[in-house]
Formats: structure tokens, sequence, C-alpha cells
């Protein structure tokens, strides 16, 4: 019996340490992070009985330093323990909680209440020079000496135990103790991994546009001459001026003749229609391949050397899929599906017919395919794109994606890839986690201020270790019915919002004009540019006070000049007594900015545009590191207001929907 | 480069597959269950595009008979798959969820849609052959020739395709394609165990008395004749009469005479003070030994025998600490802590003294008292105890009790640990998953409307995997301020939610005579039965109609003719306009229940025990099984109403607060 006994091992260590966080499921994959951005690092620890415990997060750098941090207790009652702290190094940081019984802590208590009490004075006295004692063994040399004295004070007949246990924490025993902790009974979890990323991976401002349109123009016969990458440069300023970090291009290469699309995504194009630039690979080649019309691979590479020079990088589109002119349908028509009748099988949803598209059967011959798509995505790498948005990657298998990210941040780690998934959430949460940086969300159709909040609160709370969330406010895909029917306010509104909710945002070309005519019926404008040419007038618009594009250089310039915009995971919504004031505040503190200094910042938007409204809003001071009274600037408008916990705001769509107000301190 | 990619392994399958439940931190801990509980089980599984996934659990019973289940979906978007099943064999079932493309739905789907719109209709008669084949192939003969023959119907040019389609369908190929399902790109979860335990660990109704005071009879000069086993057995009839399963008993070990506590917890016992059983131990032994009072070793086994023929089992206390006299402060002093001075150290919250109990020092000696407390249980498990309810917990270390249940229950695993931890949640639930098979909770504090309905979806959803209640009504500890103020109606309204909520509950006696008055200041009866004896005439108060015996003794009827009140996972909260009517569900399909019916019961409580209420309940009829409108029979009055999704109802606390309402089918 009692050898049975002897064979059972346990699972709980002798302090039970649970629910350690950040982790993502149970530790199969790392939780993401990127540089400079403030982690929170914790679990449930506790013990039994009245005894006190400390913790500590164990981290480890990518390069192997490690560091041990005291973690801080949480609410009583929650048994929890954590720390935030600011990750400065690419590439895996390993980590652990260790909790250990605090002698220390229980016997200053123990003490603290019995003296106060009148009972056991001199006995606690004892009691400490043993644990003194315990301190003193496993220590170096000259901490022994200096516990050693400690004791000697304690078991000091000349003074009372209130006037030698004052006189030994006031001679600093318990910095010694704790810098030289027993760590009796010590428990540790196990090991866990946090990804850390580049910083443009987790925060950057998106542009979008097809370059074919930067510097098109309209022959008087109705033709085009295609804009290029040589034209496309002189839109680089634009871009800049508007404080854009990534410019995104969807596909530059050949497009299929093959069932071509023509305008409004007719099935007939005609002569002059250039084609749905997704419809990729044509007699000119395909996938690594420049589009003839956009100019060779040098003028690609100039322009992308351009970009990176007024500090903006290029996203590259990766659309696996073929144009029935691809050559791969020639040279490999394995990596196709081959019908019944001996044709290859273009895209469907039964009835709709997609027949200028060819999917990829990623199981006909995955190793085969995959090296395929790494020596093209690995071409591009070399040609100085690091970014790429991926075009619909929840119709390949997230397997053959989890090994794609992999094997090129294997070689080249700062190469970041967004995923273009608008699909159930199992499948978007579940492509993070096999590994993209970035994803596209559902922000578009969260409209009203009860959607925006409890959505803010899950991409930054509770899906941020494995989705990090770009709020894209359009795409040549979205138009929304609020853009559509909310006038210009509803692009002011917008803009604001997935400019400051999160640091990743992005705007498709024509946002900035206010384009708001949706093809009928569609969710997508009209004269859509994925079929057409598009030749806007920026610089007229912005002459004409007609354009929102200084608007949006001012969020960008916000976004810049503000530390706490940078960050993910410190959105906190807090309340306001109308139905469509939403109230958010980033916050940093002072330890963890890059400077030095503690940055926050309140936005208070009306997510109405139809109207002008006036509330109070009730700020959770406790979040925002405030006295109760604080001055604040509306960076907006320039203007400064003392504010507390409650305050009156009016805000009016028509003039300015929101305020986005600096605490000064 | 390539090389590189192939090194590359992915985590993620080819169908994805996540959040399987039921699974407890991981796997780390097997999940709970008990003999004929209904378990759902299910996973979060979907795939790229377009195609049709299957996905099955694969369970294992004990035994090691394999079963395969298909799964079915959840709500669209959810992307889960589930399915329900009552375990009907006591030990650890193992069990793996599995998704596979499936081909035929797929056709099947794209066929009906491209049929109905003309589009490829030949064509989707010959993949079907195509498929066919695939089938075909890997089938045994039989179902080859089956499989031949759809296939010949396939090609039948005789038929339109419409007719083909029709015909093969109405031939059962869609049954003999899933009975012989290809399951290609077969991908699975990990696997995970539950642990199914005795019915008892899962559904008991339990009723607590001291046997000293069942007989005990007090002498004119004031002190008592004790009670004992022998006397004690006269009253196992009014234990069963009430319909009780489990007769726990308090410590009936000798009680320690050093500062043995007196009446009202007072410091100083008088002669004839009895002490309380938890200051365990004297000159005539400690854990090991009976209370001579109580009588002889085999007095307690004939007890114990006499109520199992009654069909109750009897449930000792574990109560791990020592009064100053028991035999281990001599034969093992170093199980407890030493202070500085030598003197042994007694229980104290500073600066709190509790100087007749010794607490042990598990750190001390930690095999020896394992080894110990291994062969006190054994001991009594060898004297026919099946059931321990372990004193406080939460002081001794949770390693501590992992290994101690392992060992016990690889021997006997019929053997019950009820855990009496009132304390933080953390330490609550990682006592259940270190074994406990129940727990004490937080019930009694929880009293109106909208604490209970959170409480008691906690309870039956969100930790019922590890985490086992046994609603209790009252204790010798607490007598909550709801019963002291509530008069007799706040006895009927605890005891109906405890009995019906929760297949465990349980009951102090005393609770039936409507025991309401406390020690002024405290949460417990005033002369409070831990320090004295108690007569109690439960007889005089059944005939005088002061006794809630009658409606104990109904409530545990309910519950033994009705399976639904059996499970804990199945309850379910409705919605009601009044802010003290709580209304809940218990439902059990037909195919889950042991008889083979379903069975449905609604308890609908007026939760304010000073007040008649009148209002709407609106039931969430999915959850149960029910068309629009359906009769019910109250069980406490016999009535019966035709009831459907919005009742009104009304409940006089002062005469009958509760609605027990079955759905009569």
């Amino acid at each position: 019996m009692g050898k049975l006994g002897k064979m059972v091992s346990t699972k709980i260590g002798r302090i039970p340490i649970s629910k350690v966080w950040p982790v993502v499921d149970a530790g199969k994959f790392p939780a993401k992070a990127f540089e400079s951005e403030v982690i929170e690092f914790g679990a449930v620890a506790f013990r039994e009985g009245h005894d006190r415990i400390a913790t500590e997060l164990i981290l480890t750098s990518p390069k192997g330093k490690t560091t041990v941090y005291p973690l801080n207790p949480g609410h009583y009652g929650t048994d929890t323990w954590s720390i935030k702290l600011p990750l400065r190094e690419i590439g895996i940081w390993t980590f652990q909680i260790s909790a250990w019984d605090d002698a220390f802590a229980t016997w200053k208590h123990n003490t603290e209440v019995k003296l106060a009490a009148g009972v056991d004075q001199e006995l606690m006295m004892q009691e400490g020079v043993r644990l003194l004692e315990r301190f003193a063994a496993g220590a170096e040399k000259k901490i022994q000496t200096q516990f050693a004295k400690y004791g000697a004070v304690l078991s000091d007949n000349s003074l009372t135990p209130n006037e030698r246990f004052k006189k030994v924490l006031g001679d600093g025993l318990e910095l010694v103790a704790i810098e030289n902790p027993l760590r009796e009974l010590e428990t540790r979890s196990e090991q866990y991994q946090v990804l850390c990323e580049r910083a443009l991976a987790g925060n950057a401002a998106w542009y979008e546009f097809f370059p074919r349109s930067e510097g098109a123009k309209k022959n008087p016969d109705g033709s085009w001459v295609s804009g290029n990458f040589k034209t496309a440069i002189d839109s680089l300023d634009r871009v800049s001026e508007m404080g854009f970090d990534v410019l995104y291009l969807p596909p530059v290469h050949p497009i299929g003749k093959s069932h071509r699309k023509g305008p409004n995504n007719s099935l007939n194009a005609g002569p002059h229609d250039p084609g749905s630039p997704w419809a990729i690979g044509s007699i000119d080649g395909g996938h690594d391949t420049i589009h003839p019309d956009l100019g060779s691979e040098k003028d690609f590479a100039n322009f992308v050397k351009a970009a990176n020079k007024k500090g903006i990088e290029v996203a590259m589109d990766l659309a696996l899929q073929a144009s029935p002119d691809h050559p791969w349908v020639k040279t490999n028509p394995q990596w196709f599906t081959t019908r019944a009748d001996g044709s290859i099988a273009y895209a469907e949803n039964p009835p709709k017919k997609y027949q200028d598209i060819y999917p990829i059967n990623f199981d006909n011959d995955p190793e085969g395919i995959f090296q395929e798509v790494l020596r093209v995505v690995n071409k591009w790498v070399g040609l100085g794109v690091k970014i790429f948005r991926v075009d619909n990657p929840h119709t390949k298998p997230v397997a053959f994606w989890e090994r794609l990210i992999a094997a090129v941040n294997q070689i080249n780690p700062e190469v970041i890839f967004l995923a273009e998934a608008f699909t159930r959430p199992a499948m978007m949460h579940t492509l993070g986690k096999a590994g993209f940086q970035q994803s596209y969300t559902y922000f578009t159709w969260r409209n009203t201020k009860d959607e925006l909040a409890a959505y803010l609160h899950e991409v930054s709370q509770d899906s941020a270790n494995f989705f990090r969330p770009n709020f894209w406010v359009n795409t040549p895909d979205i138009l929304t019915e609020f853009l559509q029917f909310g006038g210009k306010p509803a692009f002011k509104i917008r803009a604001t919002l997935a400019a400051m909710a999160t640091p990743l945002w992005g705007m498709y070309a024509g946002f900035e004009l206010y384009e708001s005519v949706a093809r009928p019926g569609s969710e997508e404008n009209i004269d859509n540019e994925k079929y057409e040419y598009k030749a806007r007038d920026f610089a007229g618009a912005l002459k004409q006070n007609a354009s929102l594009a200084p608007r949006i250089a001012l969020l960008n310039k916000i976004r810049k000049e503000n530390y706490a915009l940078q960050q993910l995971r410190n959105l906190r919504v807090h309340y306001s007594d109308d139905q469509s004031i939403l109230v958010f505040s980033k916050h940093i503190s002072a330890n963890h900015a890059p400077d030095g200094k503690a940055n926050t910042i309140l936005v208070v938007v009306n997510c109405d545009p139809h109207s002008a409204r006036e509330t109070t809003i009730h700020l959770r001071l406790d979040e925002l590191d405030v006295p109760a009274s604080f001055k604040v600037k509306d960076l907006i408008t320039g203007n400064s207001y003392n504010w507390g916990e409650h305050n009156f705001v009016r805000l009016d769509a028509f003039t300015e929907p929101a305020h986005i107000m600096r605490i000064e301190r």
C-alpha cells in the first residue's frame, strides 16, 4: 500500500501555478508581440493556509540573457500576479513563472500583527533570528554578515521588541531579504514563448493604390495609357505626405486574357480593358513576372527603392491562383483540378462561376506547389519586398501557410504577411496562429458604438496574443453602407477610429476623395478600379478643400508623436451616457515609453454621422494614471480643457465628430 | 532554400481542429464525469474554401472498446461540432476528434445546386462516377458492387441527369457513402481523457449529524449521557425517510482535553463539556481510533452496515490536525512546527489563537505524513467507509491531496472525497483538478435571483469539467443571514433550490426544524453542536407540523423519480420579468435517459422569502425539446397547467415559494 502511494507522482507543484499568460493554445504557438510592445506576463499562483508567497517572471531574451522580475499581486481574491514589460529585441523570448514561500513577508506580517496585539513579542524576535539564519545559510559572505547584524539587533535585550523590529526595518532588512531571497518551496510553471517581430509588423499605416492608375492617361479614343512604376514614383510624395508607412500594391503580374472581366465585373472585356490584376498569368509570365505595362523588374526595384527613401515599404500581393493563360497551366497542370471531362476546374461557388480564375489544388502536389511558391516569394524578397498581403488565404490549406511563413521567416524574419481572410472567426484566428503577422478584420462592419466597444475590446484583449488586427477603412472590395450613406462625416469618423484604435490601419486610394458610390446592389465602388484605370485628381481636390488627405496626415502625425497609439493591448473602453458616443483610451506609462514619458490619449467619437450629440462621458481613472483633475489638449483643434472622472462633451458630426485628447502631464 | 522549407513541420493539421472539449488545462487533468452523466464531446473544426468536412468522435471506454460517433454541426459560423453521450462505465475514457474531407457531401451539394441551375449537369454525373470509383477502391467486395451499381445509374444516358441523381439518392447512395466513408485528408486531434466515477460521486443527497447527539440524554444535574453508534442506529430511519443517500459524521475520534473549547466557542470548557470533534486526539488515540463515548470499532462497523442496509452510505470526516493530546505529538513531533521557544505551534490567524489545535507541517516530513494519512484512510475504508468529507483541505498542500486521492483511488476507485474548502476560486478549482470528487461551494451566499442565475450557470457549465458542486443549505459553521432572518419560507426556498439545481446537495441536522438563531455577531447557530450535545425532538416537530422533513422527503423523492435532476450539466437558466423569480430547467433526452424517456423539470422559485410575487416567465423552448404548447404538472401540488413560451406565475413565499413542473409527454 505504501509502495503504491509512492508510485503516484503529482501534476500540481508545491505551490500551484496555473493560467500563465501570454500563452496561446497551452503553448502550442508562441504569443505574438512586436518590437517595443508592452506585454503583460502573469499567472494565477497561490498556496494553502495563510503564509505568503512571492512570484517571479524568469524571462530569457532571444539572445539568451535571462532576467528575473518580481510580479505584482492583482486584486484580492484573484490570486493573480503580473508585470508589464516592453520587449525591445526581435526573436523568440522564453518565459516561466516561479513561485516560492515568502518566509520573510510571512514573518514581517505576523510580527506586525502580534507586536500590535501585544502577543508573542519576544518569541517573534527569536523567530526572526532563526529566519535570518536560514537566509544567511545560502548567502555569500558579505550578505551573511549583514543578516548577522540584523539578527543581533533582534536579540538585543536592551531594546523592546517593538524598538528592535523598527530598527531592523529602518536599517533596510526588508530590501536585503528581497534581494537575497530564500526561495524555499520554489515551484516553476512550464516554459512558454513569445515571438517578438519587428516594429512594422505591429505598428504601421497602410495605403493601397493600383500602380497602373498612378499616372494613367485617357486617350481621346477612350483607350488608356497605363500608369507604370516610373509614373507611380511621382505618387509617392502624396502617400508620404499623408504619413503612410506601407504602400500595398495589388498584383503587379501579367494579367490573363481568357474570360477577362470588363468594367463593373462584366463577363466580356473590351479590347482596351486591362482586366483584374488578380487574374494572374499570361503568355508574358506568372507570379514571378512584372506586367509589361508596369515596366521591367528593374523599374519595379527602382520604385521600391524610391519608396524606401521616403520611409515607405512596399507590400506586394500574394494571390495563389491563376488565369487560364498562366504558364503553370501548361508546365504544371497537376497543380490544378482536372474535371471529369478533362477540363481544368475554374473557381466557382455553385451556381456562381469565375471562369477567369483557376484555383490551385494544394493536395495534388503539395511539395511541388510549396517549393514553387517559396521560390516566388523569395524572388520578390530578393528585390526588396518585405511585406506580402495574402489574398484569400482562407481558401488554401492553413498548414500550407504555416509552413510557408515559417520557411520564409527562418531566413528572413523581417518578412511580414497580412492575411486577407474575411471569413468565420475560427479560420481567421487559426491563420494568425499559423504565423500571419497581421490580419484584416471585421472593423468595416462594426459601426455602432456598442459594436465598436465590444470589437475593440476583443481585438485588443481577447485575441491579441494570436491575431494582430489591421483596421482597414475601405478596400477595392469593400465600400460599406456606412460610407455609402454617411456622407463626409462618415469618412472622418471611420478614419479617426481606425487610426486611433489600433496601431495598424489601412486605406485604399479614393477614400480621401470621399468616393462613396457603389455598384448598385453591391458593397463595392462603382466602376471598380479592379477592372479599369482610374485617374483621380488628388491635387485638385486638395486645392478645393474637398479632400480628407489633411485629416489623414494629421491622424498619422498624431500616431507618430504619441507612443500610446503605437500599442495594441493598451486600449480601454470607457463609459458614455450616449448611445453613439464611443470613448476609449490608449495609455503607456513612463517606464515603458521609449522616451521615458507617460503618454495618454483619450479618443471620443460620435459614431453617428447624421447628428450632433451632447453627453457626459465617464473615465476609469485607474486605467489612466492621473489625479482626479487633469488638463487635456485636443490634438485636432489644439483646444485645452480641464477634465476629471466625468466630462461633458458635444460632438457635431457635420463639423468635427471626434476629440483626440492628450492628457497633459 | 528548398531544403530549409522542407525542414519546417507544421503544428496545424490538414484540417484544423482546435478547442476540443471536455478538456481541462489542455489535457493535464482528465475531465470529470460520473456514471450515467451525459457529457458533450466536441471541437472547432473547419477547412479552407467551400468543400464540406465531416467530423467524428473516437471514444474508447475504460475496458478498451472503441466506438466512432459522427458529430453534429453547431450554429453556422461557429465551426463547432459536437455530440452528447451518457457514459455508463466507470474508469478512464479516452477520446479524440477526427475530421476529414466529406467528398460525398460536397459532390451532393454541388450537384443539387448545379442541376437546379441547369449548369454542368452531365459533368456532375461524370464527377459522381469518378467519386464512387474512389469510394469503391478502398471498400470491401460487397460494397464495391453497390457503388458500381450506383455508378451505372449515374452513367445511364437513357435518364436525364436529374432522374439519375434522384434515383441513386432514392436507392440509398447517401447511406452507403456515409457508412463507408472515404475519410480523405483525415486529421485527428490529440487524445484526451474523461474520468467517469461512480454514480454517488455525482448524484447524492447528503445529511449530516453528530452521532453523539443521536440518543443523547440530559441528566438532572445538567450533565449528559452521550449518544453513540448503538443509539444512533435508531436515527437512521429518520434519515432514510427523508430520502438521503449519504450520512456524514463529524470526526468520531477521541477529543483532546488541552484547551478544550466550551459552549459557544468559549475558551474554558466545563468538566462535562464534550469538546469539539475537530480537536482530534487524546490519550485514547488519534485519527485511527473511535471516541470511547461513541463505542467500539465494532459498534462503528455495525452502524455503517445498518446504514448501508437502508441504502445510506456513511461519510467520515478527514480533518488533518491534532489536539495537543494527540498521540502524534509524542510519537512524531516532527509533523508539527516547533517554535523558537521549543513549543509546538498551535493554529493561529494572528492575532487570533486556536490553542486547542496543532496544525500539521507537511513540509517537515512529507513522506512520513503521507504514509500515515494513507494508512488511516485505508483503515476506515477497510471498515466500510467509502466517502470522506475533508476538513479545510485548502490549509494543506494541494499536491498532498493529489497524491493521496490518487493513491487511495488506485486501489479503491469507489472512494469519494468531498472538499470543504470555503476560500478563493483558484484554490477551490485546483482542489477539484487535484482529484476531489466533490466540493462545497459558495451556494450558501448566493441568495438573490441574479446571483443564483450566474452561479448556477457557472457551476453547471463553466467549471463542471473539474469542479463538482455539492450545494449545502447549512452546516455547523454556516447559518446565513438569509436563514437567520428569512423565516420558514427561507428554509423552503433554499432546500428547493439546492435539491433541484444540482444532483449533489446537503443538509445539516436542525435545518428541518428551522433552527435559525445565531450566536450574536456570528454566522453560526447559537449553542453550537460543535461544543455540546443536542437532543432534538424531530418526531414531536413532525407531529406538530413544525418540521420541514416532509418537504425534504418530497424533494428527494422528486430527485429519484426524475433522471433530469440526476445530471449536473443540463441546467439552463430561463428568463423571468421579476427580479426575484428565478427559472431554470433540467432536461434529459429520451436517448440519454436510462428508461428511454425524455424527462424535463422546470423549477420556478420566488427567491424573496418576504413576498408574494406575480410575473411572466419566458422559456427557451429550444432547450426543452417541446412543441409550442405543452402540459406541465406541478410535482409539489399535483396541479396541471398548459404552458408555452411565456407563462404567468404567482408564487407566495408564505404558502409555497416554488413550482417544480414536470413537462408531461
